[in-house]
């Protein structure tokens, strides 16, 4: 139930809430009076933690959802209106470049974050909150979930969100939900390949997220980190090098504690030391 | 009813149709005779059409579509009879390589097009009319419709499809499609990610087609048109930059008139001026 | 029955067993004691026979699948054991690199294959299996057949494989199967992209590889080899250079025997001459 050591004294508001139990850390979107709208202290809180969290080994997943059964709605209209006056008092837009930065820069974060991403998705995923849903591992929507990019539709752009909407579901797709600026529920993100499973309700819901907590427990740590970094890795990089580094990972894997534990765990038909879970 | 002035001069000849209501032109592809087969005339018809709308904002969507229930059958055998004569009489084959390029160069400006492009999709799409498919913003396909890439079948290739095959639906569905030279329907062509909806007979169509467009005039002008080109740039761009430039994008967009009349719109529940509907 | 010429020599040893009908080679891995693991000398005999047929236009086909309904379980523990103690003799991990690598440099050659490679997927497709899998063009699963990559609950990494299941199933999917290394079946393996189709049982199973195979043989062998090779370009080349060189491809390709005998064939109602089925 505590946190581990490299949260201890993370600088947080309380925009967010964080629950740890053994290796899964939740991080609870908190602004349910806004449907978690998401301000600027939000996005800095989300920034510190997974900065906090980088090289902690003892955290192996991490959950993102959001309190008062909402993902998140996008974001918040109180702090663009604060952003407006002082664009205003400033004579230009910077306040708004750096504010739209900020969010993108989280959502770099998160995608490329060490720790296995699992989302949970209920009640409004929109605009911002589509685009962090967009970078996690393993997405799971309620059936009833709404999902929607409505930034055209308010004159504006889904600017920091479209290219992770573009890998998230390909070009095909995002210039459809883009263009339109429609609304779906869950089984249409599903179908479009937004998220990886849908809840048909709450205890669905829990079920789910149960199983697949229970499933990264099993992968071990480290292997799972060099994983997640070489898959996002095959996006930019030519194939050959690639191939070749990482055979000298595969290697190194095989040599290391984790590979030598697997191996023996695999033979006398037993859980490896990292499986952890009741 | 009447045409933009943008289009009030072009040189077309009747293989197109324009028709236009409010902000959305339909450009009939007008050759039912042939299953509105691709002739030369047509693809340069397009282009003229396509270019001399590039900076009219007063079109928002184009939807392409086909007469006598066809939308396109492919490639015109008369105009490929006429090419082999010519590029019998000058020795070398070089007038198929203009022929068959400036077909590609049609569906890169299509691809392009700054407007929301719908393809409606019926009868025959094959060939060159599936690259054309491929190249739209929203597919919508009657169940009943006939897609192929019939190429490798007659000897030939699909030389100038292939990119946007693969863009659209993914090398790994690509490789069979275009090594198989299947024909599919409707059901099919929206599992593999080439259309975005389904349509189960004529009535259905009808409807798809105006709740789509009615959609379209929801969303602002502008931002779209920024929202569209900023889609094909993650495709091709590092992130980082990318986001940067999205951000003062963003900016530009939120102290635009339209950013400023669709969050008024917003907090004053109304649609914002620019939605035209009925 | 019998094998083409350019098999006739092939040094390969009984841990795969060829089977050639008219222009289609079968390749079984033949080590159904260990439910096809890919040992060193699998991989290796692998490779010869691509690299033997690659110029052999004769074969137009080639069919992976397993002995003992089974397609593959991923690497051989045996060789993994010999290969620990070669490491440990020499003092280093060379040996784990370059045993790795090899894995991928097949990998490479057989998504590259000019012919059509067809996977038939039954039992286990783990691993290495999964990654074969990845690189053919037509993927028929049995609705049974074990899909997984079990690499991080072993403590190590799906080092060659990551960049070939990106290439198929895209990151979204990639990184949660890899990152929760759960097993799914047949109608999962659909869903995800990684498989085409999926046969209902052994019967099923037969007729969609015959319906595959006679396809194929209704495509021209140079120009699918040309078509195969074009959709490949695509992930890695600028667009309008590759479409002016494909344009002259189709010129080439227009004025080749196959193009002329193709629109003859065409115009006659006929088969072409490469259709040799039944």
């Amino acid at each position: 139930m505590s946190l581990s050591s490299s949260l201890q004294d993370v600088q947080i508001d309380d925009s967010i809430q964080l629950e740890q139990h053994s290796s899964i850390l939740t991080i609870w979107l908190n602004r349910p009076e806004s449907r978690n709208a998401m301000s600027l202290s939000m996005v800095q809180s989300l920034q510190v933690v997974f900065t906090a969290i980088q090289d902690d080994l003892s955290i192996r997943a991490v959950v993102l959802r959001g309190k008062g059964r909402h993902f998140c709605a996008g974001g918040d209209i109180k702090d663009m209106a604060a952003i407006r006056m002082q664009a205003a008092s400033a004579g230009n837009n910077q306040a708004y470049v750096d504010f739209n930065r900020t969010f993108g820069a989280l959502i770099e974060q998160v995608d490329t974050a060490p720790q296995t991403v699992v989302a949970v998705l209920e009640g409004a995923v929109l605009g911002g909150g589509f685009g962090l849903a967009c970078v996690s591992d393993v997405a799971i929507a309620h059936v009833d979930a709404q999902f929607g990019l409505p930034e055209t539709g308010l004159g504006i752009l889904p600017a920091q969100i479209a290219p992770f909407v573009v890998k998230r579901v390909g070009l095909t797709q995002a210039r459809r939900l883009a263009l339109l600026g429609s609304r779906f529920k869950g089984q249409m993100a599903l179908n479009v390949g937004l998220v990886h499973q849908i809840a048909q309700d709450d205890t669905d819901l829990d079920a789910q997220l149960a199983e697949v907590t229970q499933q990264i427990k099993r992968c071990a740590p480290k292997a799972s980190r060099a994983t997640k970094a070489l898959l996002h890795r095959t996006l930019n990089e030519a194939l050959s090098p690639l191939l070749d580094d990482a055979a000298r990972q595969f290697a190194d894997a095989v040599a290391s504690e984790e590979g030598v534990e697997g191996t023996m765990a695999f033979i006398q038909k037993r859980h490896p030391n990292w499986f952890n879970g009741e």
